[in-house]
């Protein structure tokens, strides 16, 4: 352990396009891939995936690719997916239950526990293994249930609101669906997924190529 | 135009940050904002913001701070964001529901014109503003409607296919939801979100914190 500690932010943000890919490959029965083949694969350079996987300790040797299940066992290490996570999700509304129904999440050690909302109608509905409950008894549940990772899924005007009181509880992970960027205390890791934002860049991009398309 | 041709890759990543936290700030009716300012609000320093807002051709005077709402206008522009987009959305589950119901992308310009399944009891339906209709009835309506954005909702074994589909029908920007990534054709934009990807980035930052703590 200790030397991933050098991964740069590009590098951290390739790993999970790595674990996927070497997971196929072992599916498919591979256990031995060339830089080259799996730059292909990856829509990367094969010079780029030498460096990269440099980053993380030498594997592979001259002239015989990467040992598949190892690089794979490897990288999920770093990734810390040789672990089991409790989730719970706050908000389950469409983006809550999208969560909590992700085919690949419990595979990969991410156990949805339980759902919270406000809303009555829906308190005590099962959604996939987890059910619903009130959100009045989330202080209760994070005292009493382990729980690693908190989801918030609710509306822009609640999330910072619930991300304190996860983190008064002990949480020290957020995974957060609102687009809002939330204010958490340095020892807080929040990962945001704003689809807005992921949106306004497809927007970008498009109109980059037009603009480059003709020049005005 | 065209001065936005340089802008890294990185600066892209914050430029939707910039533009969501621009609005919030003329919401509030606040005019001028000073780079030490802005950058306490998005958590980067007043040097980054300024280096930031140099990259699309200088705004703000010593000791003027910016002018919010030209610069927000501005940021549009280069994203693209004056324009109007028509979606359609293929898969109708949870994902797709969430596209469709999501509060912001109408205000910037977003309209999701229809959804597309196989399930013959969700078809008909209405998601907020449109209607499910049948995954047979896609190329028709490609041909005869304008779509500007395709979002592929669909389970992973389906994405290739719809994607190939759109793009055969001229769509050039596909928004992928499906957890795999789609071979596409230079000229098409594709842009990923890769929910368990985040959720692995989550995991290792956790993990990251972990082994420093305790060096073993």
């Amino acid at each position: 352990m200790g030397n991933h500690e050098k991964i740069s932010d590009a590098v951290v943000r390739r790993l999970p396009g790595y674990y996927r890919h070497l997971r196929e490959l072992e599916h498919m029965g591979i256990t031995r891939m060339s830089s080259q083949e799996l730059g292909q694969r990856m829509g990367l350079t094969a010079s780029q995936i030498r460096q990269d996987i440099n980053c993380f300790g030498g594997f592979g040797q001259q002239g015989y690719g990467y040992n598949v299940p190892e690089l794979k066992q490897r990288i999920g290490e770093i990734l810390g997916l040789d672990k089991l996570y409790h989730m719970i999700i706050v908000g389950a509304g469409n983006i809550g239950r999208a969560v909590a129904h992700y085919p690949t999440f419990k595979r990969e050690g991410f156990l949805v526990d339980a759902l919270f909302d406000v809303d009555p109608a829906l308190i005590g509905q099962q959604v996939g293994d987890a059910k619903i409950h009130a959100l009045l008894d989330l202080p209760a549940y994070l005292q009493t249930q382990p729980v690693d990772i908190v989801v918030i899924a609710t509306p822009d005007a609640q999330a910072q609101q619930v991300m304190d009181l996860a983190v008064a509880a002990g949480i020290r992970a957020i995974w957060n669906f609102a687009p809002v960027d939330l204010i958490a205390p340095e020892d807080v890791t929040v990962n945001n997924v704003h689809l807005s934002d992921s949106l306004i860049i497809l927007s970008f991009r498009m109109h980059e190529r037009e603009v480059r398309k003709d020049p005005a």
